[in-house]
């Protein structure tokens, strides 16, 4: 049968020139980068390297990339080390209702120790308002953090607008960029921001190696505390072969970024365009502000979960809202803080495109699942009423 | 020129077997473990079976066993984590002089938020005396927090004597096996531990794989809070590689074990015997009860650091002090701990033993050791003043 991977926002295969460059770190080069000898020095020079590589993706520079272990660890790292760091200024944080639970857990975190937090509303196209942003401001505010690119409903924040505001009321910014760094611009300049998470599995890189952006002279508090590791920031004996991997990706994403917007974009709109005319099936997130491998609906009258198993038995893996939560048997509160009525959030299919995906995948979907959905409305009771 | 790995305790090579077990998950099953369609149910059975392996190498359940990206992870995530989730019983904990920088840092973090910490002095051995963790137990005490094996002086605590105050105080006991955990038997039931650190690349597992033992029924607050992964206990997309690759090295390490001790403690001794014999040398950590692979010095009027850098100019890699923190001079605290005064601490040297070590590698570096040792005295200042 034929497979058609279609959840790489889920996670993505590791790039084989990627694997080839972490190989000789998984075997002769495995020393431990704080030692003093010779090989150790060469894994030094290996992470400094992927440092720079990183920081290139994203216009940093070096010595403001922090490498962890996962994009959570990331958003926990700065969310509550920003926060912990700068409470003696104030207590109060704004974030949206639409973030990854890694943000509105370590928010809820925060929320015991203190600190007071604004989920601000998105629109019916999941975009925060700035104006809203503005208007949240206290005096005792000292963190914004939004999300860059929306990993369930693909939409685009417009952060370079919300960074500026929060410049000009001197608040520190945050964007979890995990969806978006190295398939999209992200330019942390432009963006102005304070604080980037990103992650290298979302842009062919290894599992275990994602990054944080903090802007030079930004205070934080670290989550794990040990060794002078990451500058005192991170401790941690660090995962070598992941952070050259990540280096290396992040290289090839820069690179490729335009060639691999193109395909995405235009595999995407193909999809969009022919899913969006089945009956009583409507695209989530905005139309134009939306990553360019990213195709979210839902399907009335129908459960995600059931859609996910027949595409399943047809070779098509995809997503019913995100990985994070897929198991959790409520309504993605990304899809209700948009609008959606809580009985059709439960019909959330996500499909998302990468560069293994062809013409042909998309055709092969197509072709399943109108018949995967008409099959299903037939079992649904609700349907029928 | 000959190469002789002799620094085991800083990190450990990857074993090929554990490379193999691995490189499916590096390739073609690259799926996200929370995904439902069979490619991912694969990567999660994979991660269900490591966690069977991590957990028979401790005699834990698997349900007991929480993977995590480091040593350093698991031990911030074990101090912080069973602090928070107790604090409504008491704000005291109880740790030693001679902790990993990721257990005291941790607990100069809980400071900052009232916590009261007592560090533990130990004997010239480095060994806690389990009367004084008994007297030290206060009724607010929630916590006690002490290594298993010391990886500066290679000293085991006798930790199931205090883990047996430690439960009949009620009072949680966690025990840092990083250095010990695959090296030692470790047996959570019989060391009668409520929390246990252990990390993949201390027995010839991969780097961004650790985990922590956490008894069934024990609280603990996260550290990273996101997704579901780790039964909500902590979040991020799981490094399948990794994880795959630390279990295959338990399993290995479980199944060896006697044999490995074997082969270290034979080196060990024979080295230990002949370093011992130079002037001025003496040994540091306890004679008897120490890692099987362990053999720390101090060397009188000389700086760890040129030690390290002539033997190195040889081709032999050790260490002085902990890998995390060689690069801060001061003086350790482990040895100052164990009495020996701030400037022979600075002579600090620790040779560290594994399954690639032969004979041969001991003899060479017998043979180098003393002509270096001299060289450096005649050129220091204070050996001849």
């Amino acid at each position: 049968m034929k497979k058609v991977y279609m959840d790489y926002v889920a996670t993505n295969p590791l790039h084989p020139e990627v694997l080839d460059a972490m190989m000789p770190y998984l075997q002769e080069d495995f020393a431990n980068p704080l030692s003093i000898y010779e090989p150790a020095l060469k894994a030094k020079e290996a992470i400094e390297n992927a440092r720079k590589q990183v920081a290139s993706l994203i216009n940093a520079k070096p010595n403001e990339i922090i490498f962890t272990a996962s994009g959570a660890e990331s958003n926990n790292f700065a969310v509550k080390g920003a926060a912990l760091a700068n409470q003696n200024k104030g207590k109060h944080i704004i974030t949206t209702k639409i973030e990854h639970h890694s943000i509105t857990n370590s928010a809820r975190f925060l929320e015991r120790y203190d600190f007071n937090v604004t989920y601000l509303p998105v629109d019916k196209s999941g975009i925060v308002n700035p104006s809203a942003v503005e208007r949240a401001i206290r005096e005792e505010t000292i963190l914004i953090s939004i999300n860059h690119a929306n990993p369930e409903i693909g939409t685009i924040e417009p952060i370079e607008e919300i960074a500026k505001i929060a410049k000009e009321k001197n608040v520190l910014f945050h964007t979890d960029a995990v969806a978006s760094a190295g398939n999209i611009p992200v330019d942390v300049r432009e963006l102005n921001v304070d604080l980037l998470s990103l992650s290298a599995h979302q842009f062919y890189g290894p599992k275990g190696a994602s990054a944080l952006f903090l802007k030079e002279g930004t205070r934080i508090m670290p989550l794990i505390y040990g060794g002078i590791q990451e500058g005192g920031r991170r401790a941690g004996t660090e995962n070598v072969p992941a952070i050259v991997g990540m280096g290396k990706a992040a290289e090839m994403a820069k690179e490729k970024l335009s060639a691999r917007i193109a395909h995405n974009m235009s595999l995407r709109d193909k999809l969009i365009s022919a899913v969006s005319k089945i009956d009583k099936v409507y695209l989530t997130g905005h139309p134009e502000k939306r990553l360019p491998g990213h195709a979210s609906f839902v399907v009335e009258y129908i459960e995600g979960e059931a859609m996910l198993l027949l595409l399943a038995g047809n070779g098509i893996y995809a997503a019913s809202g995100s990985a994070c939560t897929s198991k959790a048997l409520k309504a993605s509160p990304v899809l209700t803080s948009i609008g959606i009525p809580s009985h059709m959030a439960h019909g959330s299919i996500v499909f998302t495109i990468g560069q293994e995906t062809t013409e042909d995948d998309i055709d092969y979907l197509i072709q399943k699942f109108e018949p995967i959905i008409k099959r299903l409305r037939e079992m649904s009771p609700i349907s029928q009423g």
